[in-house]
């Protein structure tokens, strides 16, 4: 049985989401996530030491596969900084679009962590606007962006494509015309960075 | 007293104001709107079929006040567009601001009313960006901006400003660097509108 494996913080934290995505963050407790491990409820609060503890963590690992995969699309070499740019907020646009639809309810336990001011969220779009930054200033030492300030430009972006990542804006990605929307922005955007 | 005066629908969309600001969208009943007149509830019933509807009317004028204030500074004739649509989006965001920060009973009727999808938002965002439209093409027409497409680009606009203008972000309006970021953002648009 499951009980027989050394209870890591990893394998908590699996358990728990399934039980999320069974459940939802409103009805999912501790309870159920010790139960789908075979073990007692006091194991895994020996791990997280409260509820809201176990939320964070299991929303910051499911927020970091996000991170992960847009540091690579950052690190990419040989690929001019606009055509970069542009990939990496249409791969965020479709990561959020992706969580939102397909896997709503840990998209549901996100929003309960930014209502809750959790620091974990404003971890998350740090990390994102420090990926932003790079791409930036990559394209000021190319010469093909002109942007004196890249962090407070790097802020810029992110605050000017907030409605094709921001969770508040979730009911709108399904528009039919929210691709065309995503590139009028970008494109405008990018039009403002040409050296 | 003031039942003797003829019971016109802007009289009691005044008087709607006044008890949306002293109780608040969640508590203020028609009985308080006729009561503040002098008058029975089915008189108000005559104007306004339902609470809903009243409601909706009241937001309809509130909103309309910034609608028109926004249309003078559009009209205004001999101003560089570039120059008019930067004080056009400033305009917006203080007003946003301003009923957000100095009305809130009032801005929160309209956050029921984004929260029922009631047309009148759409229909007041659909004038917003009707304007935004019209200095965009007259910028075009001064080769001041490169512009194909006004319409698109008008959307496009009032897409990346929404941290700007759309009540989801009011919280954030009271940060001490939202005037800084204000200004990024539409600095990157503004450079990206340039012929």
């Amino acid at each position: 049985m499951a009980a027989t494996e050394t209870l890591t913080a990893e394998r908590i934290l699996e358990a728990t989401e399934e039980v999320l995505r069974r459940y939802g963050p409103a009805k999912a407790t501790v309870v159920d996530v010790a139960r789908v491990l075979g073990v007692s409820h006091g194991s895994v609060y020996r791990h997280f030491r409260t509820k809201a503890a176990l939320r964070e963590a299991v929303t910051e690992r499911w927020l970091s596969r996000t991170e992960t995969a847009l540091a690579e699309l950052t690190a990419a070499p040989d690929r001019p900084a606009p055509e970069k740019l542009h990939a990496w907020f249409a791969h965020l646009f479709e990561a959020k679009r992706h969580k939102a639809g397909d896997d709503p309810e840990l998209f549901a336990t996100y929003n309960v962590l930014i209502d809750e001011n959790s620091g974990v969220v404003e971890q998350h779009i740090g990390v994102l606007i420090d990926q932003v930054r790079s791409i930036v200033a990559e394209g000021a030492r190319e010469a093909e962006f002109a942007a004196p300030d890249p962090d407070a430009t790097a802020r810029a972006l992110f605050d000017a494509t907030s409605r094709f990542h921001d969770p508040a804006y979730a009911p709108e990605w399904r528009r039919p015309t929210i691709e065309t929307e995503f590139e009028a922005v970008v494109g405008l955007l990018l039009r403002g960075l040409r050296a």
